[in-house]
């Protein structure tokens, strides 16, 4: 099983999760994606959305709404893309290699990124000397999966120590829907300053394949470069600005993600677990042996993340919301019995 | 006006069109593009194809689908993207800079994207020299905007050449789908092959975003990595699997597209244009003076594609299928007036 574990890069994929377990009962849960479980309901797409390519219109559109839900200054200090995980990839890309720090443990694709572009990259744990020292600093605000914060004076520095010397702060907020206060969007354009946003994540609504970079005007242009014409898809940009408008239900989704992340904690505490970090839409745990717990869970039917890749964190396992009553019983009952 | 036609670098943005011609008669007809105007009928889409992360299980469902229709050795002999666009632009990234010699005048975006990643890129009208010279050839396979085809055992001989030096043949079969016969396909692997293909196009559906890349493995997973996970939307791979599978559509789609553009043409000639080249998705005409009838047929709500950015082919215009007869009527008129 040990070879299965090291596979497991990302959550996700319940494909994988039934062909590792072919026994577990049915149906399979997924609890190893921060994903919201309660998607943004999906507006009519207009015809043209699938046949034609992408238009400028369309495109303005959904960069006027983001800006306004992320509070950016303008719809032009957005690029889109098709997920930020294609944002991670390129970024490495657009610039000569050099020093890279990764503040972690976090999202280990940032690190493989880097590396891929023949950066040389370190791990620390905050970001310190290497503001002063890297090239390149990554963090996500908040972190996942531990959901440690910085603090935007703090961050706004780094950023600007950096460019000093040419580099970036890149500040991946996958989850800063969460708590926009903490967003650093309203400061886009900062120099050295590199901000992804994800759109599945918060809207429940990860297969759209939909993301963000905020930065500097040159940054962004590179990026469009890298990126080409009609990157994001047509329902992309039509249910993408429909749903970046909806303050609403956006507001209202913050209380029912916070809700349901007190109810897990609850499961997760009676199931004997200590409950040591996370947001709203994921909770962290130290389960001791987290590879046995994942094992566990998983012959129950129920998909969590482990860390196994992970220096430090092997305690690690991370839990995404139920998405009703029903999966937290079941997860109670596996916990009960392990 | 000049201004307008230097921007007009793709087709397909009736934003632009209405934006730059507003007081033309509605509603504005698009025939800038080579998308076919009869769409593949979109499937049912499963809730979880956008609620969930694309899985590994959709993924292979849609090369599997994709090796059938473009008689693939195997679905591992593809990769996937959002759109072949994207792919023309991760390319060039892939390789160290040298030289490359784009075979044209041919889809613009080819030239430009190897020059943004610091290639030294000419342009060369037969590949000739260039085999024995250039780090990379690129040529469209039938070319566009003119139709131009070549033999596959020259493309195999030229590809064998440049790999023994390391280099590649990139062979761009946006249009192949019309005459699968002539495609690289099922030799794709073969060394220093790269093969491109397009799902939109043929498909009429390109707001999708879909592409293929055809190449041995080593570049195979130098893309994978580029493009990071979960690249090709949930609701992409879910059309794609069902569209690319159907092949009785495919067959009778070509016949209704040669019939389409034998219509185009009859009233292109009655209109005194001569046709001098295309595919069944698209047109050329040698207008003369291409800005002054672009311009003519803009003001008439119809929406077509000059080459104003290409030497030697200024009175080049290329018109794609009308939808119905309406569309050939308002075509032939607005001609008749000219």
């Amino acid at each position: 099983m040990m070879t299965a574990e090291i596979q497991i890069r990302h959550g996700g994929d319940l494909t994988q999760a039934a062909a590792l377990f072919p026994d577990a009962p049915g149906p399979w849960v997924d609890l190893s994606t921060g994903i919201n479980p309660w998607p943004y309901p999906l507006p009519a797409i207009p015809p043209a959305a699938w046949t034609a390519l992408p238009t400028r219109g369309g495109l303005q559109a959904l960069l006027a709404a983001a800006a306004m839900a992320y509070g950016a200054p303008a719809p032009d200090s957005l690029v889109a893309a098709p997920g930020s995980e294609l944002l991670i990839q390129t970024l490495p890309r657009l610039r000569a290699t050099g020093e890279v720090a990764i503040v972690g443990p976090t999202y280990g694709d940032h690190a493989r990124a880097w590396a891929a572009a023949g950066h040389a990259v370190r791990a620390v744990t905050v970001p310190g000397d290497a503001v002063d020292a890297a090239d390149v600093v990554v963090l996500c605000n908040p972190n996942n999966p531990d959901g440690r914060t910085w603090d935007a004076e703090a961050l706004l520095d780094w950023a600007a120590r950096l460019a000093a010397r040419g580099g970036w702060l890149v500040v991946d907020e996958a989850y800063a829907d969460l708590d926009p206060a903490r967003s650093l969007c309203r400061h886009a354009g900062a120099l050295g300053l590199v901000i992804l946003r994800s759109f599945g994540k918060f809207f429940g609504l990860g297969g759209v394949r939909l993301g963000f970079v905020l930065a500097p005007p040159a940054l962004l242009d590179a990026v469009r470069l890298a990126l080409g014409s009609w990157a994001v898809s047509g329902p992309a940009l039509a249910v993408g600005a429909v749903a970046l408008a909806d303050l609403d239900w956006q507001a209202a989704t913050r209380r029912r993600l916070a809700a349901a992340a007190d109810a897990l904690d609850g499961v997760l505490r009676a199931g004997g677990l200590r409950v040591i970090g996370g947001t709203a839409l994921y909770r962290l745990v130290d389960a001791g042996d987290a590879a046995a717990l994942w094992r566990h869970l998983a012959c129950a039917g129920l998909w969590t993340r482990p860390f196994p890749e992970h220096a430090g964190c092997q305690g690690w396992l991370r839990l995404g919301l139920a998405a009703d009553r029903g999966v937290l019983d079941r997860l109670g009952a596996a916990l009960a019995a392990s």
